[in-house]
């Protein structure tokens, strides 16, 4: 029911996975009954593979989180959530609140890592693919340990996600030597490379490295991460409206942008196209799309969930989850070298 | 002698800024006489108020701090900073090495504030002009009382730089909320609205109000500070490519990126064109110029030097600090509000 435009993309959405994933794959439609019943009758692969969930309420997209907990029971976004719970749904995926998804999730499954809140992972694009970035959900004090988890996390999602089989780390700094930035980031920087996990850990990288693709992954505290996230999107979204305003200043420009339009709605496309995010550190897999998504972004949503569902996403992260004390005691005695710039 | 293009930018910006500014107006310029003299020569205007300090050597654009201290006596960059301090100039610019530029200045002139090193402002376009964006200069560790200088040193640097009478301030965070963010931010909230300073602060702001212009000035940490103007710059530089692919991937949108180039040169320039940035927190004036400056942007960082050391901005800039012990002593009996979120 969530997101901008609910069941008109979800519903088309759901029809073109019927089609495109194994017929192994069922659909749990949590909402209003009324409204979802007439549009999946429509379908004909449907039958049998899709479950409608009647719920009387929804979460508003402006409930502040607090609200959403307290009045949150039987709407349908709590409900998806449950069923990941009761092992009657692999996962719960939602294009609504962000803010009450996490909140409710975090409620209902509890958190396996030892975070405030989720993580989130924001895809962002670079001339290589998709870079993944993480944290984007406002775990605003990280400390050394929290940003290992988060690469830990953000490597078995990017393997799942993207199919790459080894994806490469990088730690978000403010440059590339050892002696820089502060304590936390260092530290990490030090159990990264030296605590033996199975990871592709290839140092630290700066803010322009996100959108380079020098790395699959980058990893950072979500103060940094939710500014930088939101610093780019600003960004391009006032490139966008320059870039407007620039080809509409006269008549020749105009013609241009008439012609070369097809070229700029494909680069909007790309720049804009979001691809599910998970919500980390959860007994349970909660997908996040996009509350603008389209039917087609929310198709690959569900593909990217049926893939995460299948593959050893969890228990890769428990693997090297379980490294994690033995290296933070390994590297914590040495000492934090002087003067760092 | 500094940045890409050395002498050939910056003698010409000299003889505009001859032209442009009042005859009081006179430059010092260190360097290499030999190269130096001819192209002052050819300009008329420059006889009694350009004068040539010669200097044997020069900072290396890839000189890390450390070297550029060690070795960088009797250089161009030392002999202009070294100016400033003797009191023959009100004002040293440089285009060259940041990094040494930092360093030379900080051992030179000393810092005022209680800084690791000088902060740098970088001006961030927005439709309403450009917001000054404080640190970026990598200042990793900043405490409330950090935080609060760079609000008071970005605020009289705003008035110099633009002319506007009262520039308002935001002070960055995961969201606008008063119980978002970690301690320091919050702190330093409580302290910019109770501590009766003389500044225009308008609360928190968010990553993508840097490019709205929702406030003339946007505080942070140099670590966030680093990262998102890097994140900022990476994204145009993607958005660039792209666009430039997308126009040229087939006859008819090569055709409209022909017609429309003129809008898209506008375009670019207006996102790129640095004016100067000075290094905050210095006993003495120091502006640093991007290193791929025009001639144009160099005699525009002229002007704000003029500017600046016309300006009551030394003196603005101690009336608020004065007003910081105090600020700090009322506002840090007040307990953390718990459960920020």
């Amino acid at each position: 029911m969530g997101g901008d435009h609910g069941p008109s993309v979800v519903i088309p959405a759901v029809a073109r996975a019927l089609t495109e994933l194994p017929d192994t794959v069922c659909f749990l439609l949590h909402g209003d009954e009324a409204a979802l019943a007439p549009a999946v009758a429509q379908h004909a692969g449907a039958a049998g593979r899709v479950t409608i969930r009647h719920a009387e309420r929804v979460i508003g997209m402006d409930e502040k989180p607090a609200q959403a907990l307290r009045r949150g029971k039987g709407t349908s976004m709590w409900n998806a959530v449950e069923a990941v719970r009761e092992g009657e749904a692999a996962a719960a995926i939602s294009a609504g609140n962000t803010g009450a998804l996490m909140a409710i999730s975090k409620l209902i499954l509890r958190m396996s890592a030892d975070l405030d809140r989720p993580a989130l992972v924001a895809p962002i694009p670079s001339p290589k693919g998709f870079t993944s970035f993480l944290d984007v959900g406002a775990n605003v004090d990280c400390d050394a340990e929290r940003l290992v988890e988060f690469a830990i996390m953000g490597e078995a999602y990017h393997r799942a996600a993207y199919g790459k089989a080894r994806p490469t780390i990088g730690l978000l700094n403010v440059g590339a030597e050892e002696m820089k930035g502060h304590d936390e980031v260092r530290e990490a920087h030090r159990v990264l490379r030296e605590g033996g996990f199975d990871l592709d850990y290839r140092g630290f990288v700066e803010g322009d490295d996100i959108t380079k693709g020098t790395v699959d992954v980058v990893v950072t505290d979500g103060f940094t991460g939710n500014v930088a996230l939101k610093a780019m999107e600003g960004a391009l979204r006032l490139i966008t409206s320059e870039l407007r305003a620039a080809l509409t200043s006269g008549p020749l420009a105009t013609a241009g942008a008439l012609l070369a339009r097809g070229a700029l709605t494909q680069f909007r496309e790309r720049m804009n196209r979001p691809p599910a995010a998970p919500l980390l550190g959860l007994n349970g897999l909660v997908l996040k799309v996009h509350g603008g998504a389209s039917g087609r972004d929310f198709a690959q949503a569900l593909r990217v969930a049926v893939d995460l569902a299948q593959s050893d996403f969890a228990a890769e992260i428990e693997r090297n989850m379980g490294r994690l004390p033995a290296a933070l005691a390994e590297t914590s005695a040495e000492p934090a070298p002087d003067g760092a710039i």
